[in-house]
């Protein structure tokens, strides 16, 4: 695979840190791309593990950087955060028939897609396992420590990616996940768009069906709001509560009373997502 | 005064407290008016004192609440956020003649104007002053006890709201302020348009002249990055610096290396920030 190096677009100083966009020709996605980084203090002097965040519908890399208050909690614990886009982007890339928010652009669902025009573009599945890991820890002073988390259908992706891919993510967390994407409207409307009918394409990139059969699970943090404007429908976490516990895994899924699906809700549990990656990030 | 009561326009849970947007027609101002609030937990059972939040430039009462991270420490510290909007808002209120970002609409600089088209509904330091603390005081669990902080122009709003009223706020701060703004390039421009060619109409709205002649000041703290693109042109901190050298008060002014004018400086200072006002709010 032939990558392009990733080039600073603009840096700001963050609790010490650096918080810093690039961009980058993606040979994975077949277009450019923009991903964000906190490098913590500790990194000016040594290599650090990274967390990656992937984050929901309509989402960039922005939303994450500006609003979560990661960053502190990233800087006390010597953890780069790596905060790649939602979907492939720019004027050559297929977007939904009627541009709706869950689909296409801003809406990846990291999936590898096998459907036309989705399929050249929508590799969202290997753009975050494969080559955003492989240009950052060749341009940037991180470890091969990776742990990853994400936000609603980034909740979906980390949890997938982090189940299927056991000995590159040594720990993995979620808010508000799209748990069970097979069997919600959002997931199959997705799933249809970039995977196909065949339902037996679907079940690689749906958590709950992959942690049941799961061999080697890391440890798995989810929050959930109960005032979840999504929940339950969009996110069916007992499906995900039902896998954990059939497959007697090392899950803590918690309901928090009262929170609802927002970037409110993340700031107020991400140092706590923080320190929980840091116990297996060491 | 006639104000009509606030309502609540949407409610969401932010670490354990309640971060709250409202409207309302404002009687001072002439149209309707939105601005956020944060409650912490501690206002379920007991009144707290409130610290006002005056945004910058282009700002609403939307960029402090999701950016800045204040709520983790207003939480722990039982201190209520109050945040209103830059200036008036509405169709009926003239904006720049040129839609520009530092004057009109988003840029109201908590003067109260005195030239057409603007004196009708450009009265953002009575607004602030007077009318919103009336309304939020009434309708929540608000101690009478204030502190006042702000950004950039918020900033400047902070420091000559506190500065003119020490018996209504015990403390205050500022990141970035516009500290002389008869003297940059902004507020020559908003003095001018808002207040006219007099000026010595433009020096009750100058933090600096303020400073120096003031007779009881409250504790003050100011944060200034200095990497910041503004600095020290438009914000002149030089001059804020000398008015407290003269005037032999409590005033700590830090030039915090590196950090520059977005809400990523905010975010790592707004803790200490919080911390200094609550010693006072006690």
């Amino acid at each position: 695979m032939t990558t392009s190096a990733i080039t600073k677009v603009s840096e700001q100083l963050c609790f010490g840190g650096k918080q810093i966009r690039y961009k980058h020709q993606s040979a994975v996605l077949h277009c450019d791309m923009q991903f964000s980084v906190f490098l913590p203090p500790q990194a000016e002097t040594a290599r650090v593990p990274a967390l990656y965040w992937l984050s929901g519908l309509t989402c960039t890399d922005e939303n994450f950087s500006s609003k979560a208050g990661a960053q502190q909690f990233a800087a006390k614990l010597g953890i780069a955060l790596i905060i790649p886009d939602t979907s492939p982007r720019g004027d050559d890339v297929p977007d939904d028939e009627n541009a709706a928010y869950d689909f296409g652009l801003g809406a990846g669902f990291y999936v590898n897609a096998t459907q036309a025009p989705f399929n050249k573009h929508y590799k969202m599945y290997d753009y975050i396992v494969s080559e955003l890991p492989e240009l950052v820890e060749a341009a940037l002073p991180l470890t091969d420590k990776r742990a990853i988390s994400g936000h609603s259908m980034g909740g979906h992706g980390a949890l997938v990616i982090g189940l299927r891919n056991p000995e590159r993510y040594c720990s993995i967390s979620a808010f508000s996940p799209i748990c069970n994407p097979a069997n919600s409207p959002w997931g199959i409307k997705a799933f249809n768009g970039y995977l196909g009918e065949d339902r037996s394409q679907w079940q690689q990139y749906d958590a709950s069906l992959l942690l049941r059969d799961a061999k080697k699970v890391a440890p798995i943090l989810v929050d959930q709001g109960s005032a979840d404007n999504f929940y339950p429908e969009q996110l069916r976490t007992a499906s995900l509560v039902e896998a954990a516990s059939l497959n007697d895994v090392n899950a803590e899924i918690r309901l928090q009373p009262g929170y609802d699906h927002s970037y409110y809700f993340i700031a107020s549990f991400i140092g706590e997502h923080l320190h929980f990656h840091a116990q297996y990030l060491k």
